[in-house]
Parts: C-alpha cells; sequence; structure tokens
C-alpha cells in the first residue's frame, strides 16, 4: 500500500503539473448510463427498484458528469481521475473484478492537436513512475472498417472481425475473410495491414494496400503523429496499424501502452467524439486510463530486472 | 478534491506515524463475510452465481483478512485503510449510498489498554485534520444490558430497547420500560443513567443506579477511562453512559466522534472482541473509523465559523 500510494501520488502529480483537475464520480451508476458504454458491469436493484451498476470505467461516468454539470463553463475541461473500476469478469482468467484505473479526459479539444496533448501527458506520466521501457501504440479506430469498405466488406463481416481483431485473433480474422470471399489479394492485403507496426514509415508502407476511403484514415493518422512528434512527444509511439480497442466508443485516434516486463497492455485511450453526444452534449474527446496494478507491477519487474 | 487528497494523506501520515500500516481489501466480499457484520449491504450475483456484497465498512474485510491470511504473524497487529464503503440507504434521508471512510484497527491488544491506544490515536488524528472542537464520546456497551439484566428486564426488552438506544429515541425507550412494567423507580433510573454525559464524575453518579452487573460495567469504563487518562487522551473524551453503536458488534468500550458544527457523527469505534472469532480467529481488537466527507465538512465550517 505505501508503494501503492507513492505511485497514486506521482500519477496525480503529472496530472495536476499539465492542468488536469482530480474529479470524482460514484461508484454506483444507475446500470443505464454505464451500459451506454459497456457490457459486463455488476448489476443490483437499490430499494426503489432501480436498476444500478458498478461503473466499468471512469471515462463514462465523467461523460455524463460534464454533459449534466458543466454547461455554464467553456469548454476544453482538463480533467483527471483515480479510481477504482469493475467489471463482471471470470477471476480464473486472471482479470481483475476490481481495478483501479488513473487518467485523465481532454473535453472539447479536437483531432490531431488534442490526441496529441493527451499523448504527451501520457509520456510523462510513464516517466514520472519510472516505466523508461513502456511504449504507446497509437492506431486509428478506422483503419480497419474503412479498408474493408473500400474492399466491399459489408457490415456482418465488419462486425465480426472488429470484436476478433481487438482480441489479436488473426487466425480469426483470416478464416472470416476466406469464408466472406473477398479474393487472395484483398485477404492478404487486409492480414498485411493489421501486422503493420513501427515508425512512421510504416504508414507510407500501407499506403500501398487499401483505397480511397482507408487513404483518409491514414491521412488522420499521419496528421495525429505529425501533431505528437511537434510537442516532443513520439520517442515512446509505435504506430500500430492492427491496434483496435475493445469498447465500442473510440471514433479515432486510439492508444495502448506495453512495458516490456508484462504480458499485457497497461494501460489505453484514444479520441470518442461520439461519446459525449449519448449523454445530451457534443464535445469532441479524448483520454488515456492507466491501469494502477499493473503499473506497479511493471515497476517492480523493472526494478528487479534493472537490479 | 485537492481538499480531499490533502485530507487524505492527513489522516494516513498520523496512522503510520503511530505504527499503523495501511490495507487494501476488495470491494466486492461474499455476501456471507459481509453479513457477518452488518445488514443493509448491496448485493448482487457473480457469473457463477455466488451472492456478493459490496463492503458495509471495513472491519469486517480486515477481521476475515486477519483472520485467514495472519496466522503466521505474532500479534498485536496494527492496521489502517481509507476506503470507500457501501450501504443500501435510501438517499432522500441524507444518508449516503457511498462513503469514505478512514481509520485503524488495533488486533491482539486488549482492554483497557488497547482501547486507551485506539482513543490517543483518534484524538492526534483530530488534531492533524484541524478539528480542536472535536469531541469523542466513550461509553460502554453493556452498561444498558447489564442495568437492564440487574433490574429483572427479559431479552426481548432488550433487543427491543438497544435500537431505540442507538437511534437516541428517548420517548420510544421509556414507552418500552413502561409497557414492560418495570416499575417507576426502576425506570426512572434508566432513563436518567441513559442520559448521563459529561467528565469521569458521571460515572460516579451512575453507581447510584443500578445493580452489581452494572457496577461491574461501570468498572470497566472507569478502568478505560483512566488508562485513557493515564495517555493524555482524556480532553477530547466526555463519557456518554447512553452512548450505543448501531453495529451489533461492539463488545466493551464503544466511541462516537461529534464536532460542533454538524449534526451528525463524524466517527466511531470501540472494541469487538469478538468479532474477530466469527471469522475464526480469536483477538480481542479496538478501532475507529472517521467518515471523510463529514471530517471535510467540518473542516469547511470550522474554516467559515473562524473567519
Amino acid at each position: 500500500m505505501a508503494e501503492l500510494r507513492q505511485l497514486q501520488s506521482s500519477l496525480l502529480g503529472v496530472f495536476e503539473r499539465f492542468g488536469f483537475r482530480e474529479v470524482r464520480t460514484p461508484t454506483i451508476e444507475y446500470a443505464e448510463v454505464v451500459e451506454r458504454g459497456a457490457e459486463n458491469a455488476y448489476r443490483f436493484f437499490d430499494d426503489r427498484g432501480e436498476l444500478l451498476a458498478l461503473r466499468t470505467d471512469m471515462t463514462i461516468p465523467i461523460a455524463r458528469l460534464v454533459a449534466t454539470r458543466f454547461s455554464d463553463l467553456e469548454p476544453p475541461y482538463r480533467l483527471s481521475y483515480l479510481a477504482n473500476a469493475y467489471r463482471a469478469v471470470t477471476p480464473q482468467r486472471a482479470e481483475l473484478r476490481e481495478f483501479g484505473q488513473a487518467g485523465i479526459e481532454l473535453i472539447g479539444a479536437e483531432g490531431a492537436e488534442g490526441t496529441a496533448e493527451v499523448v504527451e501527458v501520457l509520456g510523462q506520466t510513464l516517466d514520472a513512475v519510472g516505466l523508461k521501457q513502456a511504449r504507446i501504440g497509437l492506431g486509428e479506430a478506422g483503419l480497419w472498417g474503412s479498408m474493408l469498405a473500400d474492399f466491399g466488406g459489408d457490415e456482418t463481416l465488419l462486425e465480426e472481425t472488429t470484436g476478433l481483431l481487438a482480441r489479436h485473433d488473426i487466425v480469426g480474422i483470416e478464416s472470416a475473410l476466406v469464408t466472406a470471399d473477398l479474393g487472395p489479394d484483398k485477404t492478404e492485403s487486409l492480414l498485411g495491414m493489421i501486422q503493420l507496426r513501427g515508425g512512421p514509415e510504416v504508414i507510407t508502407t500501407a499506403r500501398g494496400l487499401g483505397g480511397e476511403r482507408f487513404g483518409r484514415c491514414l491521412d488522420r493518422l499521419e496528421s495525429t503523429y505529425s501533431a505528437i512528434s511537434a510537442r516532443g512527444g513520439a520517442d515512446r509511439v509505435q504506430v500500430d496499424l492492427g491496434l483496435m480497442r475493445e469498447l465500442g466508443y473510440y471514433s479515432g485516434s486510439t492508444l495502448e501502452v506495453y512495458d516490456p516486463s508484462l504480458g499485457e497492455i497497461i494501460g489505453g485511450g484514444g479520441r470518442y467524439d461520439g461519446l459525449m453526444r449519448r449523454f445530451g452534449a457534443d464535445h469532441a474527446a479524448a483520454g488515456f486510463t492507466l491501469y494502477i496494478e499493473r503499473i506497479h507491477k511493471a515497476q517492480i519487474e523493472g526494478g528487479l530486472s534493472g537490479a
């Protein structure tokens, strides 16, 4: 706990330094709110028969908070949080039912510039907690869908393969593409695209693979990368064309954070420009969240391997 | 949140200074565990059909933790916590469904000395958070029951009146005593006893009111007060013979914390020597918990009235 308290205070210190002020929301939300963003929430009834749920993340409650309480304030809003979230998972699969999250939400700042600010804070946060080796994967949510659309894939195929891509199930995707009978060239291009990762040169490589809609998605990814680079935040960034976040609300850039000492991601984020609309407010938004227990584990692993 | 973070850090600082190390337990427990100590928990099922519950306090989870994990360590254990707890209450009645608690558990230290250490830390904690006017009510759980027993009251009457006493419903108690027909003198003595509060002289006053069992309870209260006094912690202490904590697990001294700026208690605690046995370990134990949001409110009120 002493180590965790130290870690928490480092995280909040960085958020504060960049002007992100901490907010708090209740652990218990109306189920209807939580379910606008996520599945697998723990649900139960209150004394009046209202269906409640434990929050599954902080992005949804903060979207609700901003939509209902911030209408008098001028955006952008720079908010941060440090809180536990809960998911109804099966503990045997090494997933936690309860986990700490620390992160920021930048609400009302659009496009590449907003994303670049979020990535800069993320990089500084990783510095502050001593994870020198951690990498930030940068993807673009529309890449897969646009390339599929360019190649004549339909909604059903998109839906089926999006979940597979989020779980990095390349074999499953290949099998779905073969069944959909897009032809060997297109199948090969699609499978090749999602395995491209590295420096900004992979964007150039990808240009040869897809069609027009896919090209526009790559343009967005390229301008995001440039904005990050201009802020000096590209060192840790690895462009990852196959990056697909599991939560359905991501709309543009997507982020995942890795550390070489751990086999699981230690954080994630991205843009969710459409999310606030689900709560009746129209703001572009981006943010990241770090998983506290995994950051702590990575700190310990890093300390041991460095000793 | 900045104020709350500052408050949290002051609280943990005092606990640490007195050798109480912070522990953490899951928000979600098996319902069967939570219900060994409290009612009105939020309950729900997990994916395997197990009945789960949100913790209603930290004392129960820490009792479980110590009973199942600490058998290799020598008591006493000095543990602290800073965590949210949850109760299925009706928010209209100004009760919070979710509230922060900070407190300590001193497990394996018996009797007056153990209680006095807890009261000392409590007093220092109130100093550290700037609540100079806060008072600690000191009661003894058995006073009411022993006096009733001395006067020939039965179990049914005890059960009925204990709840009323916890809610300070003197009119309700009077009515129950009249119905039970103990006679006007005994009724008057019982009602007089529970309204005695002040310095240690109220213990002397009470000696004339009850019988032998009641006298032994007063002896325990007196020796607790002496131990507190010997440690220099009696300044804030107000002896309160009518103090009855709502939770059923208190066995000896009981504590409540008040601040003149607020109409509700800001903390509570006491001894619960029998609680650990419900989890299969036999340790004397005492502790206190402070309600974070109320402490924060008292700080604000105090600041305003002092300005």
